[in-house]
């Protein structure tokens, strides 16, 4: 068994060293777990008012207070973090995701369904849909609207992800809804670590959320709330893919009928 | 707005004039529809003990006294019926959804996934995934265990499905889960007419729904009983594929991450 589960909190928009504290002030509640996730842009807040406000608040991977301090709480606790990260590079800014470990940075996903005005800040990701073997577990990660393109959960899932991390900066509640299921079709422990509070014009809705292989929500949190959840998780439940003894989540598609989704 | 739903009851294994008599004794209660649904295999029953024995309750749509019942039914209450249908061609068996109007039979859907011992008894559909547009909104057919495989709800959207009709005799109780956020996703509406009742081991397990294109459940039906539910459907709230002004389900698809899908 394993223990993994996320922190949600409400990052304050463009002020990375209160953001720090944060995470830090509720680490302590993670301290049991190897593997947290965070919510998207934890860092930096979400609403920006222009692309430079967005720029003023990424940072470099190679050169990131950020990372560094994810870095260091991943050493003192002994665990993995997934956390949503405004990444600069050069001159272009992603809605990006950060895998730590006690060891380091070991890799990082970027966004590729882009959400409303941040087609207008972000570039589009460009890392593909990368899975981590973590030695415990092998993991995936979406960012937010991602949650809402089947093909990407299947994909990660078929790759070998038996948890998909989904650091979320959620406005409506229909993601809360969907991910479980995601979980029960690809047979995946799914958590989502949403953000709460408001930014300006936008209010996000907490309810962080963990599923299991089977469609179950194991543990959900307030809308707006701290709130840091972690539980135990069979992985061997999310590596058995039989539906029914006849039955198998992926050796069962009809890969030949289904060339329609890339046409 | 049209009106459409289903007719759920429990058909008896190897009995079709019990089986259509059932149906028509339920279908005034169906009179308003523009659509209804039946279960899968509404006219045989489900749990063959061999394929002999499914053989021998098949039958082939252009000789059909099955076929030919609905499609009266279709002209007495001027409405489309989709209804599961163990189909014969030559020397093979498929477990297919028929789509009769006034006018006659109009199509057919051969279920691709096939369930357990269903493995056994019928051929693979060799039909691909047809939608067929009725004039007041276009429908596709999908049937029960096709429900994990979102691949099918998604190709039958982008395809243009307002309705997505899901003829089932479901045993567990997960596809109730999900089938609505397949509609969320896909934005169509999507109506499971399952069958209740025991034949053998097997126990079906009724409940079936029809949810909306955001995921919200409009009608259920017990679990054990006989029910005909009939609910008005905008369709234009399945034409509408903008998830915000700026993001729309199928456009914002990045089809070049998605190769994997068919790898």
């Amino acid at each position: 068994m394993i223990k993994a589960g996320f922190v949600q909190f409400n990052p304050v928009l463009g002020d990375q060293e209160t953001n720090i504290k944060k995470i830090k002030s509720l680490m302590p509640l993670a301290k049991d777990a190897d593997l947290i996730v965070l919510p998207e842009l934890a860092n930096s807040g979400y609403n920006f008012v222009s692309k430079d406000h967005a720029f003023e608040n990424a940072e470099e991977i190679a050169n990131s207070r950020f990372i560094d301090f994810l870095i260091d709480e991943a050493r003192k606790y002994n665990l993995h973090i997934v956390a949503g990260f405004n990444e600069r590079e050069n001159n272009n800014l992603y809605n990006s995701s950060a895998l730590v470990s006690p060891e380091g940075f070991l890799g990082k996903y970027r966004k590729i369904h882009l959400f409303l005005n941040e087609k207008e800040i972000f570039q589009k990701g460009n890392v593909g849909l990368p899975v981590f073997d973590i030695g415990f577990c092998t993991i995936g990660i979406l960012i937010c609207f991602d949650w809402i393109f089947p093909e990407v959960w299947r994909i990660l899932a078929m790759k070998g992800a038996d948890i998909i991390c989904h650091p979320s900066n959620l406005v409506l509640p229909y993601a809360q809804q969907a991910v479980p299921v995601h979980g029960m079709i690809n047979r995946t422990f799914n958590i989502t670590a949403n953000r709460y509070g408001t930014e300006r014009d936008v209010t996000f809705s907490g309810k962080s959320i963990i599923s299991d292989p089977f469609g179950k929500t194991m543990v959900t949190a307030a809308p707006d709330k701290d709130a840091v959840k972690i539980i135990e998780m069979d992985i061997k439940q999310a590596r058995n893919k039989m539906i029914t003894p006849q039955n198998h989540a992926f050796d069962d598609r009809i890969v030949e009928e289904y060339s329609y989704l890339i046409s």
